[in-house]
C-alpha cells in the first residue's frame, strides 16, 4: 500500500465518498489509487473553482464532506474563491492539494509556491503530511476538522513522494462531534431579557436553519419575536410548510431603517449582523442605537436546540406560524426577474434544491417562490460570484434523487460556465438557468452610489456585457448541454414546466427584458 | 481630486496605459474615475484569471506594467494562478486588489479574507495604501517594484476609503533603473573557466533572451560553447535570422543524459537548472556530476551585456550562426501535431507573436516553426494552465500592429475560455488554435510514469475530456467569436492562411487525429 491508497482508504472508512478533481502530475499516484478504491466516485471538472465549488454544494447537502484534488498552489488558487464562499457557509470539505516532492520543495521549480499562505485564509484546519505514514491518520483528522462544529475547509497538502511512497499506516474510524449545547443559565438569562424587550428580535445564522431551527424560530415568532436571518446563509429549508423567517436587508441604511425601535437582537448560529459593502457616511454595524445584543448560540453550538430551548422558557406556544402553498400566476409577456419567480413557484417539484447565484435577479425570484412546494434554498454566502453551476454540481451528486436547479447572472455564470460540461458529463438532474440582462447589473446600481453620476464612456466598458452579448444556448451546446432560449413569460413557463417535470439536465437562456 | 483619481493619474504618468479589469463594489470608485482619465485603456475580462494572464502578455510585449483591477480576497485569488506564472516569467504587473473599507475590515463582512496572505506567494512587493494620501505615492512605487530589474508582480491593496477620501497627493514620476553589470573579475574568472572546459555550456533564462542576448549566445556558440535555455522562457525572439538556442529538455533523466559530459555551465539569468517534477528515483538537479556551475549574471542583471561581455573577452567571433528562413511543407491528410507547426511555419506572418499554452502538442509545433520568419514565442512559465488566450491578450493590446497566435491544449483553454469574449469585444488581431485531442494527454504520460500500468474504469474519468467532446466551435461562438473547425491537412493549411492573411479574430478547431 502506498500513502495515496492509504489516504484513499482512511476518506472513504470516514464516509467520504465523492472527489471533484482537476489533478496534474504531483497528483497522479492519487489518480492511480482510485482504480483501487471503488467507494471513491471521481468527478473531473475543468476547472479547480468548479471543484470547490462542488464540493461545497455536495457538503451543504450531504452534511458530509466531499473532498478535492487540486494541482499545487495555483490549482487551490483556482478553487479559493469557491473554497472561501464555503468557509463562509461553514460547508465541511477535505481541500487535498498536491505539491512536490518533500526533497524537491527546495529546489523552487517552476509550479513550486507557498501553498500555505495560499491556503490558510480559506481554511479552519491547514496541515501538510510530510510522510507517507502519516498521510492517513492526517486524512482521518481532516475529515474530523472539517465536519466541526463549525464545519469547513481542512486543507491537507499532499507532497507527491508520501503519496508514493509504501506505508503500513492506514487513518483511524473517527466518530463525529455533536455541538455543544448552551448553558441553562444562558437560556434563563436570555428568556428574562426577552420577556422584558419590547420589540424582540433573533437572528439566525447558517447553523440555525435546519427544519428544528425553523420549527422552534417559528415558536418564538408566534411569541411576538420577529425572525430574521442573515441576508446569505448556507442552506434554508422553506417554501409551503416551513417557517419563513425575513431576511436581513442587504443595503446597511436600509437594514438599520427595518429594525427601528428593535431593543433587543438575539443570535443563533452568526454573529453581529455587518453591512456586505462599507459607504461613505453609511453605518457599517446594523444594530440600532441601544439595542441590546446577546449570542444564545454561537456557530459551533446547537443552535437549533438552543432556540426549542428559549421558546420553551418564555412559555411559547407549541406550534407557530409556517409558510402556506401559494403557487404565482402564470407569467405572460415582459419576462422580468418576478415573473420568473412566478414560473418558478408553479414548477419547482417537491424537495428541490436551488443553488442561487442570481445576484440582482435573485432576491425577487427568491421572493416569489416563497409559498413553492418545500425546498432548499443554496445562497451565496462569500460573495465570490460564480458558484451557482458548481453548487449545483455537488447538490445533484449529492441528492441525486432530487431535482436541482441553478440560478445564474450572466456574469456570475460566466465566471465557470466550463461547469456545464461536468453536468452533461455526470447526466446530473439540474435545470440550469441564465439571467441574461448582458451588464453587472448590481455594479450599475453600486456604481450610482458612489454619487459620480452616470457611467461614462470608459466606466460603461466595465460595466455592460453586451457588445457582444454572450450566446449561452451556444455556450451550453459547446460542453454538451441542451438548452433553450426564453424571450417571454409564456415561453419561460413551457421551458420550465417541462425540465423542472422531467429527468436530466439542460440551460435555459432568461432573456431579461427589465 | 479623491484617492482614485490621484491612483489612474500617477500609474498613466509612470506609463501604465492599460487595466485588465474585473471590479466590484470596492473598486466602483476607481471605474468611475476612468472616465476622468482618458490615457488609461479599460479592458474588461468576464474572469480575474483572464485579466492576469493578459496584464502578463501585455508586461512580455510592453517591456512595461499594465495594471488589474481584482476584486477583494476571492477576485486576487481568481487571478492567482496567472500572476504565477508572470511571477515565473519575470513581467513586470502592477496588481491592483480592492478591499473593504479600513474602518471596515475587522467587521470580517462576508467578502473579507487576509488578502496579504492570499497576494504574498504570487508577489514581489505587496503594500496597502490605509490613506488616500499614500495611495498616489505607494502607486509609484508599485510601477517602480515592478519594472525591477527583476521585474514581477507588485500588489497594491486599495482599500475603499482610501480611493474615495479626497486627497491633494500625486505620486512622483519615476524613472527606471538599469540592471546592474556584473564586474570585469566574474567576467575574466568566468571566461578563464570556459577556455579551459572541454564541454561548456551557456544556459540561458528570459532576462537574457533579448535580441542582443541572442547575438552575444550566438558567438558564443561559434567559439565553441553550446547555448540552451531554460524549458520554459517568458519571451523568446525567434524564426529565420535569429539564433536559436536549444531548449533545456523536460524530462530530467533525459535532460542529464543530453548535458552528459559537460564539465562548466554558465548561467545567464536563470538559476541552476532543476527538474519540472521529482519522480521516484529520478534526478532533480539538472547538473551533470563534476560539472561546475557558474553564474554570469544573476536575473536583476544585464545578462546580454554580460554575454557580448563574456564574448569578448574568449576572443569570440563577432558574428556567430542564426536560423535560415525554412518553410515546412504543406499538412496533407493526417492532421497531427508536427502537421500544425508545418503549417505555422508556413503562414506566420513576420514579427507575429505566439502565445504558447498548447502543452503536448507545444513542443512539435515549437520545433517546426525554428525557421519561421522572425517573431517572438510565449511561453508557459510557472505551469499554470490556462494562460494562453489571456496572454494573447494582452500581447494583442500591447503590440496592435502584430498578429497574434493562441495555442492551446482543449484542457489548458478550458481553463480561461471567457478569454474568447474579450478578444471578440477588443476586436484583437488574434487567432486562437484549439487542439482538440479531448484528454489531459500530458498526464495519461503523467500517469504510465507512476508505474501503475494502464488506467483503470475510475482514472480514465480524470485523464480523458471525451464523453462529451468540447465543440470548440460553438463555444466561440457563444462568446461572439467567428470559428472553423479543421479536420485535415489541408483545411487546416488553408484556414491559417486565410486567417493568418487578414486582420481581426477569430478561433480554429484543430481537430488532432494522434
Amino acid at each position: 500500500m502506498n500513502g495515496a491508497e492509504a489516504l484513499l482508504k482512511t476518506l472513504c472508512d470516514n464516509g467520504v465518498e465523492a472527489c471533484f478533481a482537476n489533478p496534474g502530475t504531483s497528483e497522479m499516484q492519487m489518480v492511480a489509487a482510485l482504480d483501487r478504491e471503488p467507494r471513491m466516485r471521481p468527478v473531473l471538472c475543468l476547472f479547480e473553482g468548479v471543484a470547490t465549488g462542488a464540493a461545497d454544494g455536495y457538503g451543504r447537502m450531504a452534511g458530509a464532506p466531499a473532498c478535492t484534488l487540486l494541482h499545487l498552489g495555483p490549482g487551490l488558487s483556482n478553487g479559493s474563491a469557491n473554497l472561501h464562499n464555503a468557509r463562509r457557509a461553514g460547508t465541511p470539505i477535505v481541500n487535498l492539494v498536491g505539491d512536490h516532492a518533500t526533497y524537491h520543495q527546495a529546489n523552487d521549480a517552476p509550479l513550486a509556491s507557498d501553498i500555505h499562505s495560499l491556503a490558510r485564509p480559506v481554511s479552519l484546519w491547514c496541515k501538510e503530511a510530510r510522510t507517507a505514514d502519516k498521510l492517513a491518520p492526517l486524512a482521518a483528522e481532516a475529515v474530523a476538522a472539517s465536519a466541526g462544529p463549525p464545519g469547513g475547509v481542512a486543507t491537507l497538502i499532499v507532497p507527491a513522494d508520501a503519496a508514493w511512497a509504501e506505508t503500513a499506516t492506514n487513518g483511524p474510524i473517527l466518530h463525529r462531534r455533536s455541538p455543544p449545547i448552551a448553558a441553562d443559565k444562558t437560556i434563563e438569562a436570555i428568556a428574562a431579557k426577552f420577556r422584558a424587550a419590547k420589540k424582540p428580535v433573533v437572528l439566525m445564522g447558517s447553523p440555525a436553519l435546519t427544519e428544528a431551527g425553523l420549527s422552534a424560530a417559528s415558536r418564538l415568532s408566534a411569541a411576538g419575536a420577529r425572525v430574521i436571518m442573515d441576508t446569505f446563509v448556507a442552506r434554508l429549508p422553506r417554501g409551503a410548510g416551513r417557517f419563513a423567517p425575513d431576511r436581513m436587508l442587504y443595503f446597511g441604511e436600509m437594514a438599520l431603517a427595518d429594525l427601528a425601535g428593535v431593543d433587543l437582537m438575539v443570535l443563533a448560529g452568526t454573529t453581529k449582523p455587518v453591512a456586505f459593502f462599507a459607504y461613505p457616511a453609511m453605518p457599517t454595524v446594523l444594530v440600532p442605537e441601544g439595542c441590546a445584543v446577546e449570542t444564545l448560540a454561537p456557530a459551533h453550538e446547537d443552535a437549533a436546540l438552543a432556540l426549542s430551548r428559549l421558546a420553551d422558557a418564555i412559555g411559547a406556544p407549541l406550534v407557530g406560524p409556517v409558510q402556506g402553498y401559494h403557487a404565482g400566476a402564470p407569467p405572460k409577456g415582459e419576462l422580468n426577474a418576478y415573473a420568473v419567480g412566478d414560473a418558478l413557484s408553479r414548477h419547482l417539484p417537491e424537495n428541490a434544491v436551488v443553488s442561487d447565484d442570481a445576484v440582482t435577479a435573485g432576491l425577487p425570484i427568491y421572493m416569489q417562490t416563497r409559498g413553492a412546494k418545500p425546498h432548499d434554498w443554496l445562497m451565496l454566502t462569500g460573495g465570490a460570484i460564480g458558484q451557482g453551476i458548481p453548487v449545483a454540481i455537488g447538490a445533484a451528486v449529492a441528492a441525486p434523487d432530487r431535482k436541482v436547479v441553478s440560478l445564474n447572472g450572466d456574469g456570475a455564470g460566466a465566471y465557470t460556465a466550463q461547469g456545464l460540461w461536468t453536468i452533461a458529463r455526470e447526466d446530473l438532474d439540474v435545470t440550469v438557468v441564465v439571467f441574461a440582462n448582458h451588464a453587472y447589473r448590481i455594479l450599475n446600481l453600486e456604481f450610482a452610489r458612489t454619487g459620480a453620476g452616470r457611467p461614462g464612456a470608459q466606466s460603461r466598458k466595465l460595466l455592460e456585457l453586451a457588445d457582444p452579448r454572450i450566446d449561452w444556448v451556444s455556450l451550453a451546446k459547446g460542453f454538451g448541454l441542451p438548452a433553450v432560449r426564453c424571450t417571454d413569460g409564456q415561453s419561460l413557463d413551457k421551458a420550465l414546466a417541462r425540465s423542472l417535470g422531467q429527468s436530466g439536465p439542460q440551460l435555459i437562456e432568461v432573456a431579461l427584458s427589465a
